[in-house]
Parts: C-alpha cells; structure tokens; sequence
C-alpha cells in the first residue's frame, strides 16, 4: 500500500479523530452521554488545546487514490514539570485497512523532524494503561513511561 | 500542630508552588534554566492553565499563628479521554516543618468535598513515576494508575 505524508488542518484531523477516540470512551461515560453530544464536546476539547499550545502541526498519511488512512496531531507547549517547550502527541491514529504497514511510523518520523526543527528535544503522550498495544508500539520506537497518572472515583 | 483550611488565591499558590515544584525540574533542565527564568515561565504555565479550566479552587492550610503550611489547587475541566468534567489536581504542597500531621489529608479533603459539591465524579493527577512517596500517598487515599505517560528524548 503506498501513501505519502502531508500536512493537513485541524478540520481534517477532527473527522478522523472523533471516530477513533469515540472507542476509548469508558462504557460508562457512553450511557450518558451520546455520539453526538460527545462530537461537541471533542471538537471543544480540540479546538482549546490547540489554541493553547504555541504552534500545532497536523500530519495526514493519504494513499495514491487520495484516501486519508491516519492522521497526528502534535503541539508545542510548555511542559508542565519541566517548563520547556515539548512536543505534545495528541494523537496518532491509522485506520483499520491501513494498519501494519507503517502509516504510523511514518507519521511519527514527520513528528520527531518538525519537532527536531523547532529544536524541541522531548516529546510525550498519555495513552490508557489498559492499551498494551499502543504501549508496546511506543516502547518499540524509544518511548519510555516517566510519568503516571493517578485517578480516583469519588462516591 | 493545629490548622484550618481556608480558600486561597492563584498568587498564595504560586508563592508556595514554585519553591516546591523547582526541586522536580530535571537537573539537565536546570543547567540552561536559572531559577529567575523558571519563574517567569511558572506563573505563565500555571496562569495559563487557570483560565483554560471551567472552575479552580485553591486551598490553603494555615497555622494558629496564621502560617501557610500548605496548599492544593484543583481545577474542573474536560477529560480528554472520556470527555466528562473531572477534577485535575495540580498539586497538593505541604512544608517540611508541616509534614505527617494530616495537612495534606486534609487538603485533600477539602478539594474532594468541593468537586462532590460539583458533581464530579472522578478527581486525577500525573505524577514522576520516580516519586515513590507520592504514588504510595495517593494510593493510600484511593487513587489508581489509569494512564501512562510516555516519554521521547530527541537526538
């Protein structure tokens, strides 16, 4: 399967996004709160985190026909621990026929040289401790977990 | 050694924050980082971050003698997994000379109280996963990992 990367906006990483991320939503959550209430709110979330961070870039894996098979989205920000500028992965996400033949590598290595370019020397992500494979994949290509996050469910 | 949680201001947490927070910033860091700059970019990322959340709360312990002995500030704002309203504590300080008396327990308390007061249901926190001390306080208290952070360093 060929593609190639390009740069894309915030628009086209929204319709990619909100499908996938729709997923990792705790069965809970979803029997209050629908599909589409959950469209406003994730395009609210997006829209401010962007507006936040000091530059964002969007990068779009599309096949020869034009199809879009994975998008990231990666912002500069200030770390919260460190106060120096990071770069932030939002997001890295591939769709089902596409997987396994390195959309996402690819997406990631335009990640790292944009962030290479702005002289940003780390970047970082949260991704659920259930998810063993996204872990796994980050591992793999040199992510180390430096940071935990704690959650408490009150009554 | 008696106190009383009282509500503060963002400036009462920035005081008692920044000392603190200094210590967790990477020895790396801090060579190309004198302690002046880091205060700059600290009130910039904590007054940033105040006014993207819905609400804040922040709470002070404070001495008979009207000594701050410690502080916690929480804000509501969107998961940005599930994409409901949770509290995000950015931080739960306590002085030395104040420790193992029940300041940070309290603080807790009170944050816990107030996002009850809200609705939410689910407070959260990130923390180095080399801060033992801080992992075994907050599992004590109730808390889970849920969530990894993944880390890149760039060549």
């Amino acid at each position: 399967m060929k593609f190639r990367i390009v740069e894309g906006d915030l628009e086209s990483f929204i319709a990619i996004d909100r499908e996938a991320s729709w997923s990792f939503v705790d069965e809970e959550v979803k029997q209050k709160l629908t599909f589409e209430e959950y469209c406003v709110q994730h395009r609210k979330l997006v829209e401010t985190l962007y507006n936040l961070n000091m530059e964002n870039k969007i990068f779009l894996a599309v096949s020869e026909e034009g199809k879009v098979l994975g998008a990231a989205w990666v912002g500069i920000r200030l770390d919260s621990v460190n106060y120096v500028p990071i770069g932030y992965l939002y997001d890295i996400e591939v769709i089902g026929e596409a997987r396994g033949v390195g959309v996402g590598s690819a997406l990631l290595a335009a990640i790292e040289k944009f962030c290479r370019a702005r002289k940003v020397e780390r970047i970082a992500l949260l991704t659920p401790v259930s998810n063993a494979v996204a872990i796994k994949w980050y591992e793999k290509r040199g992510f180390q977990v430096s940071r935990l996050y704690l959650e408490k469910k009150l009554d």
